[in-house]
């Protein structure tokens, strides 16, 4: 007795929901198949994680030591332990992904206190964290030592390299490391039209969380220490922290396909495009924020909300406000968002 | 500017390092490509997920609950943390995997105290444990809540039922649990020609890492609960963890291609199969532990391991005593074991 | 060769800085050299800590169990990890000592999520609360288990019976549980004119950390179990959680002596009868929390703050606005007030 | 309505059981009293904490460093974090404290791997840690980073100075640290009637856990680091780990009356001798351990020892074995030896 497969109709159609209901980009399935020669080394010691490497080294710089990881908390939580001591504390954007969706994975596991600094459109400056940054030396507060900032942003806008570098001296003065989280750098790096290392080795960036997964992985990111000096022990946190693949070979030939060439850059161009398509399409709907990468947030009545939430996914993002989230992903294509964005109207009565 | 893919030939040939130095079997492959059809919900909530439960649930009862996460440590360590308080202890072997070589997940990640067991062959026996199953009500000691034994053993030698269920019996009857690392479960129940639930759910095991990446995936393994009572939270602890793969159909149906049908069984029949060919191939050759399953053990003088490691990938297992540990496959071929033995013969000189 | 004992006189003159500057009233010094008669049972088998359980049980309730511990963070931290699960958050007010003073202990040692609340005047409300009281179910996000105040809170304010029912009628009817950091609970029942239990157990409190060490003892803090249901595994988490005194019978009876009569209320009345008269000789000084107990929040120029730092001992709470805290303890005396607010008056020239 | 106070008399007699049920010595009691003048800064910032730091340095060194906290288990686990990574493991006798009875809170509180390792007497040597010292640079093993272990041992032995540092030269050889537990460190010295510093700092000791409730004081232990480059942040972690006292003046003076002058030799020399006596008085009895400080273990049979426990305290060691352990302490007194001597005989028929 079998169980029957399931039916490919029954793939949700393409819907809006996030840039990980998407599926893998083929050339990453191609990929997968060539790492599929006889026997490789375990544990990171193969011919494609040692490629990676090389194509990491690349993009960031010749300091840049990359260890492939699972997903995107793993990258967060381990890369964070690497930067901190355990009686340190990480401040982040109040909307950031590592304070609210990670389950308290880095209290959990790294023990680090996580304090959340109140942040319009999801951006932190200086001026935003100065107030948090303090305590230095005092026994009775957990030390300030990482600030760690998305790009994207959880709100799906960008920051300037400026912005970045900004951050940075903030908080290398005060002896502190900056942190990215870069699940969806490559978008960033499309929206601005700069190569991935204007925004985090350039700009300052200590340790990154290198996407891979929303970007047409079936799974895999990075931890990119791009300051040599800033992270310890991760090496033992990766494997401690339950993020070191076996078969480690077909995380980073899939890393290693979508960096090699310009497929990371092709996606994340696309998918931003989609979202450029779907706002222009809706001159009548009220946008929150800023269309900069591969997200639209926009104002949409609950039940209106509740008629489209039948016929497509996507994420009710304020319940109060009635603030929803669209986002594109690579494979997204153009009739996908006219259609969309017609039915959007049609609800709307627009 | 390009890098060059690595080529095939890079490739170490088949070797006896460990069952997780081979690639993914052709049926997974083809099952990952089968899953790449539109957009699933990420996280879990996808078909083939769905479907995975169903398959788990005919192996190993309907009350089966299965939780697919990405490697063996997480499955052990997500495992023993939803079976026990933050008061707990786990009883193990001093031989096992959780204890030796997770670099301290279960106490960095889940404040586990992980007591070693001595036990001769890698196997926990009533008699063996009894000692360390003390301290109940004490708040002086870490209460002892969870045994945990491995399935095939790190020894390559394999439980019986009864040996299980006298293992079960004795912890339920203390209020404690019965946990399984099944990273090669299908090996062990090849060797013993038993179907998987003879030598878990009917034998009394409350949770179960259930093995895949050893046994020809790229990378999966499942949490499964067999006793609902005897784990609380998963959920939320496979997130905080780090171990919820977004777009987890890839993860899912791997393992439902694994278990499906037979390919689980056949696949480690092999493996089991190579094993006892090489052992058999070396009369002369003294082996150390009982070849049960895809594991052979025997005494290497250091110079002959030495000249043999540079043409064939295997562990030192004991360098005090010499004793190496060649391991099988589900790719290992037969010529490569005549090849290798004949090999190892060589450099013995017999 | 031996140290000479320091002067007394090199004793700090009373200061204004905290209630933990003061020393040991004198009824707890002679309560401890009372218990010091022959052997008794070590970790708290002994008979002043069965005393003291009978003297908190009085006061709270039959069914209030007591474990008393070193301090404020081993009570405020074993009490909660005692409350929740490993996936579990907590949420405070932003001002809350858990949050800010406590060097991430709740995050450090039982690994939770402390969710800070923005309150004014440093007390939180159900509409507070409401927004952060989210994510149930959802495996993204650790789970609110339980809404912790203090009481008296760190802005020196006092909630009243009323106000605490509401928090703790929210909290049940979301499956949550109210804990109540009670470090200064004896000036929260004074200023109130309460019995404890009004503020406490009849008010729907179900886990309660207990004062001694700012209110006249030596050390001495205990975590109260007002709801048999609501806590978990205290006995265990006190030793892991390294509170558990060998020797429990002297912070036993210092606990007793404070509770058995009415020492605790006279102190209390006290250190709030001071803070009182130090506002009311400071007309002219501008207060910023109201003065419910015994402490003063007023704002003092930096340069007077720092002349007047130099002859008294006191904190500057936040550096941007000047504001100043001044705190009143057990042993306080009139002329001590008197001769504050004369200098206070002084240097800003009133 | 007032709780009669416990009746003097209710003190059980003197004891065999620990050193903790006594109670504290009178000369600590008056430096309890004599510390109570006025008001003091409080965690640490007192003049009895810096006349302690002196005295300490006077023992074991200018470089010494003193950090005063609540309890043993404190001192361990705050010692042994600020001398690891969270990637560290640390090696200690089967019998160790650290392993059996602190509820597991080194690996709870600091994520530590302890690894237990046979110890005939409770003694490591070189030779017995070899084994397990092992897996340096390896990412599945966490890292081999302390050697703990006590002195006196568990097992009521003593280390001389010289098999201290053969332990120490093996840890440095291998850049591991070596940490004492020295919850009964002045028995040591008095057995082996060498000063403190000869068995710590001048045999190589990093880092020690310096011991007073044992030897009269209320509550009250250090950590000393005497290697100033093998710890960090213990500042932080002492608070993080809930053994920051905020009147630390009332810890340290009990510290400083017991250290500065001959007080903790003459407490200890004389529970040694207690010991000594208590062995010389039982000829016929079966020893098990070397009787080289406070501790006799010693064989009784079941039912004799059922007998005697309902006239004195006292551990049974090991159920198996019949071994008990009795325990002298500091106010034991020759009478309390001769008596519980001659029931001791009596219940053997000797």
């Amino acid at each position: 007795m079998t169980s029957p497969l399931p039916d490919p109709g029954a793939a949700v159609r393409h819907g809006f929901a996030s840039d990980n209901h998407a599926g893998v980009h083929p050339e990453i399935l191609d990929a997968i198949a060539a790492a599929n020669h006889g026997h490789q080394p375990a544990y990171g010691d193969d011919v494609h994680t040692a490629r990676l490497r090389r194509i990491v080294a690349r993009h960031f710089g010749e300091h840049a030591e990359t260890f492939p990881v699972f997903n995107g908390t793993g990258a967060n939580v381990v890369g964070l332990q690497s930067m901190t001591d355990p009686w340190s504390s990480v401040l982040c954007a109040e909307t950031a992904h590592v304070h609210l969706d990670e389950c308290g994975a880095p209290e959990k596991v790294a023990g680090l206190k996580v304090v959340p600094v109140p942040a319009p459109d999801g951006k932190l400056t200086p001026d935003l964290v100065a107030p948090y940054a303090r305590g230095f030396g005092v026994p009775h507060h957990a030390q300030p030592k990482v600030i760690t900032i998305a790009q994207t942003t959880e709100a799906g806008t960008v920051y300037t390299p400026g912005e970045i570098a900004a951050l940075a001296a903030f908080a290398h003065e005060r002896g502190m490391l900056l942190h990215m989280d870069g699940s969806r750098l490559a978008n960033a790096a499309a929206a601005l039209d700069v190569p991935l290392r204007a925004i985090t080795t350039d700009a300052g960036v200590d340790v990154l969380s290198l996407g891979g997964t929303k970007n047409g992985l079936m799974l895999g990111e990075a931890i990119v220490v791009l300051s040599p000096e800033a992270a310890r022990g991760v090496l033992y946190l990766r494997k401690a922290g339950m993020q070191l693949a076996s078969k480690m070979r077909f995380v980073s030939a899939q890393l290693a396909a979508l960096l090699d060439g310009d497929l990371w850059l092709r996606n994340a161009r696309h998918a931003n495009a989609m979202a450029r398509r779907l706002a222009d399409a809706l001159p009548e709907v009220e946008l929150t924020r800023p269309v900069q990468a591969n997200a639209v947030f926009a104002i949409v009545p609950p039940d209106a909300a509740e008629r489209l939430a039948k016929r497509y996914a996507f994420h009710v993002w304020n319940q109060t406000t009635g603030e929803v989230r669209w986002m594109c992903a690579f494979d997204t294509t153009e009739d996908d968002v006219d259609a969309f964005a017609a039915a959007i109207r049609a609800e709307l009565g627009h």
